[in-house]
């Protein structure tokens, strides 16, 4: 039986967390009853993927406010922003983040005139709506990226964008689930995902749990499995997507492009519209972040070369919109020109 | 100072092998005073690569026979016999084994009716010019594949293809050595090669050494470093070339041809003629050997995805010879049509 793979569990007011460190060997629940702990499990990548952590840090703030001894509104709502700002500093650049504790903010300051009683059931109802949004978001790029996947055999995806990196079952992976409940032979490879192995260590034990047949490759491997006519099409999450549909995303998407386009295999990309950032005309505007170098000369904390030896470790890359056959959005499905689709699916989510 | 890399050293009728499976952290050099130790040294993987692999059989041969006691030529020849059997054993399909043994069988027959100290003096002699000639032969390599290099900046090299894995400086990275003994400015991109790591562990070890600049990267990385116009030339070694220079190599090899092809960057093999294998007309005739799936599972033992997930994991891919600009043999530079040049080579390196 295939079992559903989830990232976090709110339950009696209390937050759960899937420890992602542990998987795929053990899984262990951190129970997240403070808002420090939840803090930590954030800092510590206990959760990962932008939209599991602005769902967590959500929840966070609901657990500080049930917590709360306070008796006064005045002092309740101090204490929830005191929460707010301890998350706020768990990681600097997730957009999903702040986007859920300024979402939690307004809510406490638009309510502060409340008992602190119904402040607390307004302030879990609103993480609780923060999740269940992000459920229907997933949801709908699921349909979407499997409509693009059905008739394939083989799909190949990268890095982990499935339910540990979301509040339901993620993006290009969500893509990826709904298509095999339709399609039993659908086949799905997995690559590693150097350096931090989100594939091997994520999106392997969620596909072998949703049993789904799969195969785990290195990085290296998708040429050859290409040539030999082995891959039918490539679906993979996206960080950042500019006006043009230069598209950032974990470091080895742009490879598997253009080895896409040299063995004529589609290349789609799938994400929530909040990661379109038209501001940005092209992939060139997009700062590359640069990792720390233990990530490629010690995975998992294994050493494999000196810790000393010179290392590049992008964490991203940016792929051209041109290499681009479609980018499945919540909204529907966008293909080039992408400064023209992009622009009207930006609208229509506004709208929606 | 650059220091020089050894797999091996023969001194005073002893073989020693720098212990591989301990680089880059520890140089330990194993004493292989017996024709068994030689024997589990090759077995047990201290050396590997095909080069090195022939030179230490062919001295193990030579320490069975300094050892042996007998005192008749016959039960001496009987006792080298069964060292040499012994040595077949280590590795099944490595090539440049059976070749140095089966030089060994031939130079102990042609010998045999000499005395034991003799036969002694003569096996040994034979050893070390076996050493000599592959030690000559990665010169040419070297000195051949840095005429391509002269003008780069940057190269990336794929796999370890050094003096670790030779008796001399290597094959492709032999070019490499050359070519940054005269341009100083010259840097390499040492990916990692999963999944045995033999570009982490080794190649950057050996580069390091030789104080070459140089960045270890992980596979996925060097298309992003391509298409930012950082990488001038790819050289990696060869497996097999076959009559339309069709080559065989380590996975992640014709990935990197494409990508190469792609960004309009010379991507080259550096190889000895033994390498070609002109009875087989296409890559197609090539059968790539599947390894264990621990390898990917269990990057140095450890444990990062699970042990009984289903795992693709070829030894080798196949580049086609469109994709080659050049093949550097020990006799010169090939180029397209392969199917002359390459069979020119051999009969000048059979001549030779």
């Amino acid at each position: 039986m295939a079992q559903i793979v989830r990232s976090l569990r709110w339950s009696k007011g209390i937050l759960y967390l899937l420890e992602q460190r542990a998987l795929p060997f053990k899984e262990i629940w951190v129970k997240c009853d403070t808002v420090e702990k939840t803090a930590k499990g954030i800092e510590d990548m206990t959760v990962r993927g932008a939209p599991a952590i602005g769902v967590t840090a959500a929840y966070g703030v609901a657990v500080g406010a049930l917590k709360c001894r306070a008796q006064s509104p005045s002092k309740f709502q101090k204490d929830v922003l005191k929460a707010i700002s301890r998350l706020r500093k768990t990681r600097p650049t997730a957009v999903n983040l702040f986007w859920a504790l300024d979402r939690m903010e307004r809510k406490s300051r638009a309510i502060s005139g409340l008992s602190v009683k119904e402040q607390k059931k307004q302030l879990e109802q609103e993480a609780v709506h923060i999740h269940r949004e992000d459920q229907v978001l997933c949801a709908k790029l699921g349909k979407n990226g499997s409509s693009l996947l059905a008739k394939c055999r083989n799909v190949l995806t990268h890095c982990n964008t499935g339910a540990l990196a979301a509040g339901g079952e993620g993006t290009a992976l969500a893509g990826i689930l709904w298509a095999a409940r339709k399609n039993k032979k659908l086949h799905v490879w997995v690559d590693e995902t150097r350096p931090y192995l989100q594939g091997a260590r994520l999106t392997a034990y969620e596909v072998a749990k949703a049993r789904i047949p799969f195969h785990l490759i290195t990085d290296n491997m998708s040429a050859f499995l290409m040539k030999q006519g082995k891959v039918d099409a490539i679906i993979v999450g996206a960080d950042r997507i500019v006006a043009n549909g230069d598209t950032a995303n974990k470091i080895g998407t742009y490879a598997l492009a253009v080895l896409a386009k040299a063995h004529h295999i589609p290349f789609y990309i799938a994400a929530p519209t909040t990661t379109l950032d038209l501001t940005k005309k092209t992939g060139a505007e997009i700062v590359i972040e640069q990792r720390s170098s233990l990530e490629v000369t010690h995975p998992q904390g294994i050493p494999i070369a000196k810790a000393d030896y010179p290392v590049y470790n992008p964490a991203f890359d940016v792929t051209p919109g041109e290499l681009i056959r479609a980018i499945v959005l919540e909204t529907g499905i966008c293909r080039a020109p992408y400064g023209k689709s992009l622009r009207a699916a930006l609208n229509k989510a506004s709208k929606g």
